[in-house]
């Protein structure tokens, strides 16, 4: 009787599904990290910040105030576009630390985090069967929100200095020009990537700019993580790039960036930054998402803004996780080469580093004896969109090192070690 | 020069658009409201509460403490299903003041306003070419979110009691058996509908929930105002008449809440109530969307929601609009009815009441003389999907009554009449 009412249900639901609800997987990193909660689990697995490093204590005091006192703002619609007070302060910002000059508020939209600017992208751009430029692997939000719009994806693989762009260059040359008609933009986080780690040289940002207008292509550049910086100069966003160089005619980059590892992901706040016909189209897309993001959390952080630099209040925390890099970079040195054939991201900044084995390891398959040692970590092949990119990551592991504690670091790195050292074991190498 | 940049600018970006972005219009209702801040204005046209009304000291207090006492979670990256606590929180309220009953998390997800859920909702069920039917006129929002997703729409026309259910049944029974597997579902508000005032009578409700099991149809109930009722007694939401219903072995109903009505339209909360197999794939389409909703609005709801009850909270506003409603029906009565062949609807409760001119009238071609007299409201055309529709409505308009004051509601009832005649000199009628 259950199972018939099940049946019935499910029948019910399954018959009015559209074609992506039907396709549409749940993530793996979200089921994964589910188990860090189970006691004496050391978790390489999340990328989030660590929410003591934020300026809790200001913020709380600032929220107070914008509610109490600014009620007619703070508790009401505001306009798709975003806090026109949030966008000054984030100008000023922008031009302080980044060099990015002359935006007015017509550059800019707010979004409900960077998720969102992802998707209204997917939006804005993507058609059934247009075409997008990816790196293999890929940061797995923007996968998804592109998958809704069910683009095809050109996939170049991620070096140590960024995409590919030999490859690019010939998969693209090799399109058909009814092909070409239909590619609309290269997606690249040019800042510590997530997952590799890695930071596109300023070689590559001006490449992949260039090669971006001669094609007549949108470049979205995603940088969450631009101002966790803890090694090396400051390489200018592919944003300033175009802007600075007069012999591109429109500002063809679109620049996504967050408050989410600077202030709090719990505040949701995105920022784009682009030419204004397309954030124009942005904001047209948004009206049909959610009417305007929370009035409450920009209007909070533009205050925030008027009084303190959140970029330098960073240098704590930049401290803190320099320290875990370098942790993490020395236990793996001192224990896991002991695996032959293994190779790792050195990042110089962010969040994570990217761990490859040899080609015949599966580090999904290889996870359930990670698990039973206690340590988790995300299978490459997570940061796939298709079968091939899938082959190409399916041994190497995304490892973040920024919660864990410096004992937890060194431990895991054991705890993978022997965990390797098992499934070799298990699939009698 | 500057006009052959901006043509190379336009046809760049222009190019990459997908079909969406070039056939999305702005909101005709966003491009008025911005005439709002003219002085003198008298602005029948804004459907949002007034922010005086919200408990704004004890939400400033409890969000001083979530962000002190609580940031690993309100400062932290949530579930996409939303804050468990907040659920919890909710799951008693419905209990109580609506008596829908046996509710557990799955049941629930948690969306930025509800218009995202409108959003995740397209996504959900409608493929390009599915077919969902709306009421004509129909709440932009879910126009806009639905339309993303190119789908056919059959349109009925809202009687005063809910819509046209001869008119419905006789077009889906029109359709092919090849239409009818596209068919998804049917949209209605049951509260107090966005633009008309109107609300769903019982014996519609009973009749909508049975009608489409029969057709195995999702219906989708949204209720944004059902909590801002000042005449008359409770109808029970679609979604309990379902429930309370053994004939119906699955709960066809999916119900959008909000708190944007209630505690303040600036925390962007909405909350969706359905089957939890509807919720999963719900949950699936906004971890592309934007990951979860804040964490901060959602902990700052359910705290709130421990110490007060919302509901009972909002009986001094419930007295204001009811007060608002009352001066516009007798001034109405006292002005209007000099013209000849108007009507309007008689809200229970909401914002909204829904005026209607003779079919001659162009209520969006007389809007600049009602500006010039310093009035705006919002033409029926506004409310419409096609050509269709737009017909239907255009010699309606929406008038809000619950943000001008008694003064003002008078005085555009007055300057409304004066811009109907000046309308019809024009017209040589």
């Amino acid at each position: 009787m259950e199972v018939n009412d099940m049946t019935m249900r499910e029948k019910y639901i399954e018959a009015k599904l559209s074609w992506i609800a039907k396709n549409t997987k749940a993530s793996i990193i979200r089921e994964l990290l589910k188990s860090t909660s189970i006691p004496g689990m050391v978790s390489f697995g999340g990328g989030v910040p660590d929410p003591d490093t934020f300026p809790r204590h200001e913020m709380a005091q600032i929220a107070k105030e914008v509610i109490t006192d600014e009620h007619h703002i703070s508790l009401q619609y505001g306009t798709t576009e975003g806090d026109p007070l949030l966008k000054e302060e984030y100008i000023k910002l922008l031009n302080k630390h980044y060099g990015i000059k002359d935006l007015t508020e017509d550059n800019i939209i707010i979004t409900t985090g960077s998720q969102q600017a992802l998707d209204l992208i997917g939006k804005t751009f993507l058609d059934q069967s247009s075409i997008c430029a990816i790196c293999s692997p890929v940061y797995l939000g923007a996968a998804s929100a592109f998958k809704v719009r069910a683009p095809e994806f050109v996939t170049v693989p991620m070096l140590d200095d960024g995409p590919d762009i030999e490859e690019l260059e010939r998969k693209i040359n090799r399109l058909t020009d009814e092909e070409k008609s239909r590619f609309k933009f290269i997606y690249m986080v040019s800042n510590f990537d997530n997952p590799t780690g890695v930071s596109l040289s300023l070689e590559k940002r001006e490449w992949l700019v260039d090669f971006a207008y001669d094609n007549d292509l949108i470049l979205i550049e995603d940088d969450p993580y631009g101002a966790l910086r803890f090694e090396g100069d400051e390489i200018p966003t592919m944003y300033k790039i175009a802007q600075d160089n007069d012999k591109y005619e429109v500002n063809h980059v679109v620049l996504l960036n967050t408050f989410s590892k600077v202030l709090s992901p719990g505040l949701r706040m995105g920022i784009t930054i682009g030419d204004p016909l397309i954030i124009r189209k942005l904001v047209m897309a948004k009206q049909g998402a959610d009417l305007c993001s929370p009035t409450l959390t920009q209007r909070l952080i533009a205050r925030y803004l008027q009084k303190y630099d959140p970029i330098t209040g960073m240098k704590p925390t930049l401290e803190l996780y320099a320290a875990k890099r370098d942790t993490m970079m020395k236990a793996f040195k001192e224990h896991l080469t002991e695996i032959e054939g293994v190779s790792w991201t050195y990042p110089h900044g962010g969040l994570f580093t990217w761990a490859t084995l040899p080609k015949e390891y599966d580090t999904m398959e290889m996870l359930p004896i990670a698990k039973e040692n206690k340590l988790i970590y995300i299978p490459g092949e997570a940061f796939s969109v298709n079968e091939e990119t899938r082959e190409a990551v399916m041994n190497s592991m995304r490892i973040s090192f920024c919660l864990p504690s410096h004992e937890e670091i060194v431990e895991g790195t054991k705890r993978l070690v022997k965990s390797i050292k098992e499934y070799r074991v298990k699939k009698g190498w």
